[in-house]
Order: structure tokens, then C-alpha cells, then sequence
């Protein structure tokens, strides 16, 4: 058992409304409140950095998923990395670098058990453990080598190409030796998937025809749709789909910052001539596994196969107007708040 | 080589225009036409049952799919059952009755190798070879045991419960052990599939609110849908699965007989928290096991464990008519058109 002395107070920032339609600023409340204390089995943990990711802007609409929702007055909530400043549990020694689910706040609670968190090497820089080694990279991992299953020779398209998922995931798909084609928002974010990372073709969906590109830039078809935005670009990449291709669904931005609903891709019904797939799937499921990616990912990486992109913003007040950053696409890699040294 | 002499003029229907939208009567054309002669290699069949099914409305849009599309002037096409009245090709016999793609006509040509038809013993009912034993029963078979994979204790809902695929595939759901509810329009086919095929439960889309009744008659969700109507119905069940849900996208008749295909479903973004499963399919993918799927369904016929209806339409000028009863949801069970005795 450590007992360092902390501060008794601290800063958190709290979900005021359930937010109607796009995020605004009186969603959010930033408001003092106690440090928890650690029970016994539990360590009290320091927040440095907090992950923002398009999943929270879901949860906020309080309906319980694969994690509970979020509801009104309670604290945001984030991956994160964090330092154990307290310990009342021997799987916890303060100092360590730990990895779990953080709240929007400067301490929080590591439980015992399976909802504990995980301690990390301080492998610099540590906030890889938030992008590409972390929930993003391990997103993309999962969802191309389990759910889309790329062949070598095949045409993959990622949209939000330049976002922390789509980025490593297109990454991936020209390791496995696939024609990949990425789909992102603006110039700068199009030279970068092509003229850093290594893809093959940009199509820029803010000033472009996304359909007339895909024919352009896929001649071959599609045979692997990696999508994280959904809505109109989904339904795009279904009217130009091969034979037994493979979507996996990782995300649907462009309708979680949104009142309803859109109407879902007309092109779905194409789906049963070309035999098509699409699915679903949730990171969490490949909890099991995680090592064993992080140490594949890591391993890219250091070969310069894999480039990441983070996007650091400084304080915890800060989070709400970075986290409304990631719904208009401002933002290029990984979208992280950094709340203490 | 057998030789006997056959009608030199017979009687074809032909698609006079593409339908734009809904069928109507002047889309098809009853012309006089030359009887064909079978070159080397090929045998002359006289149709004898025509198959009608929605898929035919899908090829009349021109587009090739698995399948050539049709065009204006061509014959229309539908598989059958035919008698081979002259061969020209050892494989076939004077008198065998053969299955295979056949056109809207009284009299057409079996090719040789493997686009040619299959032979089949003379078991009455013949026109099981249509329905039960014949597309109809074997898109059902593979729909269900290789894509949908629904598991015992599982609750499996079908749409299009009283057509012919449809409670095929509900009766198969109940000798796997599953739940299976049936969704189809009006109190005689909600009776039919209840009472007599042993559904669990039937929800009237026409007369009852389709996501109100799958919450009360799947009490525990969904996990398996065997689509064949696509659109709202689609919807409503998206927003009702239950984690691993596996959607079979059999068909999608709500969206073949008009002029614009609907937006898609707005739940589509449930598959990604639910992990859910959407996967179109072909039964000719399918075709080096169709032999079997024919022995095991005709044992189940045998022993009562599924039933079927046909709805059978006497006179080849009366095809036109019994297609457009398919789109308004008029027939139960197999749509078959009686040519020749």
C-alpha cells in the first residue's frame, strides 16, 4: 500500500444535456469535485493524457451499447494513460504508466480485477499507447485482418483515411500488397495518404464526386470497403462493389453528431448479386489478442511501415472544443488531450 | 438422334420495354414465333411449367448481374420444367424430363455441357422441382444453413413467411430448434404459416406496426433475419438484433418493382455495436451441392416436417398477369406457370 499525498480536489468535466443533434458548448460543464479515495483493491490514478474518440459522441446519447451510456451529470468518459499516485492494491504500484477507461477529469479510479486497467512500459513517446499501438491501431488491425480480410492483389477502400483508424488501416492494406484507395476530407489530408503514407489514390468526398472517383480510381471494382463514415459514402462504395466483397463497418461518423438518423445506402441491395458482406465489429471482442497486435503494430512501425499522426491538445479544460474538432473533420491522426505531464 | 416431328410456329412473350417502375401489361408482348431447331449437341424441349420469381423483375431492368440482363425484344426468361421432344445430344432422351433456365415460350433449346439442363426422375409431383425440391427450397436450404447458420434456442425471423422461399426457410428454422417468426401480409397467410408450417408467430405488415409486434414476439431479440423483402421491414428488424446477429439477404421484393430504389435502412449503423452480420447470396454459388439439398429437403416432405403450397396459373398468355400478383403480395406459396400437360 503507497500513500502519496494529492491534491483533494480537482477539475472534471461533466455531460450537462444530452446533446440534440451536433455538439455544443453548454453540453459540456467543467466543475470542481472531491478526488475519489481509493478503496481497498482499487488505486488512485493521475491522468495525463485522454484519448477522444467518434464512439464517445455515441455514448452520449445514453443508450447503454457495449458500454453503458453516458447520462446527464455524469463525468465524460475517455480511454486514457494515466500514473497510479495511490495504491491499495498489489497489481498497482505507484509510478506505474496505466492504460484503461479514464474519465474527463484529473484523477480517477483503477479498479481491481477485469475492469482494471493495464500497466505499460514508458516506451517513448507513450502516447503511441492512445494511437497506433493503442484503440485506434488495434481498431484498424482487427477490422482488416479480421472482419474485411484484404488479398493480396485486391482493391481496398478506407474512408476517413486520414483519421487515426483509416490511416493505419489503409497502412495495413498496402502491407498485405492491396490497391488502396483512401477517401478524405481537403487537400492537405489527400496529399498526406498518398505522399507519406504510401496509398495509391486520394478521393477528396468534400470537393469531389465520390462515385465517379471510386470509378476512376478503383477500374478493378472494390473487393474491401473499410468504412468509418457511413451515410452517403457507404452507399457510394455498395454501387461499385465485386464479387463477394468484404465491408467492415468500424464506424459511421457522419451520423453520430446528428439529431437522426440519415436514410440508409439505397446500394445495399446490391449486395445480393455480388454476394457481398458487411459487418460490424467492436474492438473490445479482440481484447484477448491485444498483445500480440501491439507488438505486430509496434514492430511496423519501427520499420517506417506504419506512420501515425497525433494531434495533441493541451489541457483538460480544452477537451470539449477539440473533441467537437473530430465531427467536422478538422482534425488529421489521433485526437488526444493532454491533461498533465 | 431422335426426330419427331414437332409444331413449326409456336407461341413466345416477349418484353416489349424495360418497366419503368411497376409492371404493366404492355411491358410484355404474345407473339408468334419459329420453333427452333436444335443444332448438333443441343435437344428441343416443350416447356411445361415455367417458375415465376422476383428475380426476374431484376433482370428485366437490363443489367447484368449473375445473370444476363433482358432486353426489349428478347424473349423473357424463367426457369422450367421442360419434356425433350428432339435431341441432337446423347445426354438427352426423347421423353426425359429436364430443369434448367427455359424462356417464356412453348418450346426451347437445351444447350450441351454446363449450360445445359439437368434430367430428372419422373416423381410426381413434377412441379416440386419448382418449388420445394427446386429454387424456391434450395434458396431457403443454403440461405439457412450456410449463411444465416441460425443455432438452436436461436429466434430467427423471416419476411416474406408465405411465399415460396420464405416458409421454407421458417420450417427449416423449426427443425434446427430455433424461435421462428413470420412476417407476411394479411390474416389468411398469417394463419397459414402459424397453423399449418408451426411459425411461433406472425406479425401482419400490412395491418400491424412491424417494429411494435417483432418487441412482442421477440421477447429475447433477434439473431437470425432471413430477408426476403428488404426496405421498412429490413429496417425495423435492424434496429431489434441482438449481438452476432446474422442477416441472410435472401431478397429484397419491396425494392424490385419500382422506379427508384428506396433509401436503405437507418439502423444499418445497429450492425456496428451489435456486431451484427449482413451477407448477400446466390443460390448458383451453391450448385455442387445441390444434389444433396434436394435428398435432405425431400426427406423432411416425406416425413411432414415441411409443407409447401404452389400456386399454380394455368396458360403461358396468362404469365404476364401471375408475375404482376408476385409485387402486390397476392399469391401464397410457389408461383408456377402451367405451359403444356
Amino acid at each position: 500500500v503507497t500513500d502519496a499525498p494529492v491534491a483533494t480536489t480537482q477539475r472534471v468535466i461533466k455531460m450537462a444535456s444530452h446533446p440534440s443533434g451536433a455538439l455544443e458548448d453548454d453540453d459540456f460543464e467543467l466543475v470542481d469535485a472531491p478526488v475519489p479515495e481509493p478503496a481497498d483493491g482499487e488505486a488512485l490514478v493521475r491522468t495525463l493524457y485522454l484519448s477522444l474518440d467518434p464512439a464517445i459522441r455515441v455514448w452520449m446519447n445514453g443508450i447503454d451499447t457495449y458500454v453503458p451510456g453516458i447520462h446527464v451529470g455524469d463525468v465524460m468518459r475517455a480511454g486514457g494513460l494515466g500514473e497510479v499516485v495511490q495504491s491499495r492494491n498489489a497489481a498497482y504500484t505507484e509510478g506505474d504508466l496505466v492504460f484503461g477507461m479514464m474519465q474527463w477529469s484529473e484523477y480517477c479510479i483503477a479498479r481491481a480485477g477485469p475492469d482494471g486497467m493495464m500497466t505499460l512500459p514508458r516506451q517513448e513517446p507513450i502516447t503511441a499507447f492512445l494511437s497506433v499501438l493503442g484503440v485506434t491501431g488495434l481498431t484498424a488491425y482487427f477490422g482488416m485482418f479480421d472482419v474485411a480480410q484484404p488479398k493480396e492483389g485486391e482493391t481496398v477502400v478506407v474512408s476517413g483515411a486520414a483519421g487515426a483508424v483509416g490511416s493505419v488501416a489503409g497502412q495495413i492494406g498496402k502491407i498485405i500488397g492491396c490497391r488502396v484507395v483512401g477517401i478524405a476530407g481537403g487537400p492537405e489530408k489527400c496529399a498526406w495518404i498518398t505522399d507519406e503514407l504510401g496509398f495509391d489514390a486520394w478521393i477528396d468526398y468534400k470537393s469531389e464526386n465520390v462515385a465517379a472517383r471510386l470509378r476512376e480510381t478503383c477500374p478493378d471494382g472494390i473487393d474491401v470497403f473499410f468504412d468509418n463514415v457511413g451515410g452517403e459514402i457507404l452507399d457510394a462504395v455498395l454501387g461499385q462493389i465485386n464479387l463477394h466483397a468484404r465491408i467492415a463497418l468500424c464506424g459511421a461518423i457522419s451520423q453520430y453528431d446528428t439529431a437522426e438518423l440519415s436514410p440508409g445506402p439505397r446500394n445495399f441491395i446490391n449486395l445480393i448479386p455480388q454476394r457481398g458482406r458487411v459487418e460490424g465489429f467492436i474492438l473490445l471482442d479482440y481484447r484477448d489478442r491485444f498483445v500480440d497486435a501491439i507488438l505486430q503494430l509496434g514492430q511496423w512501425v519501427q520499420e517506417g511501415r506504419i506512420r501515425y499522426a497525433e494531434d495533441i491538445v493541451d489541457g483538460l479544460e480544452n477537451a470539449p472544443a477539440a473533441f467537437r474538432r473530430l465531427f467536422t473533420g478538422e482534425n488529421t491522426g489521433k485526437l488526444i488531450v493532454k491533461v498533465a505531464e
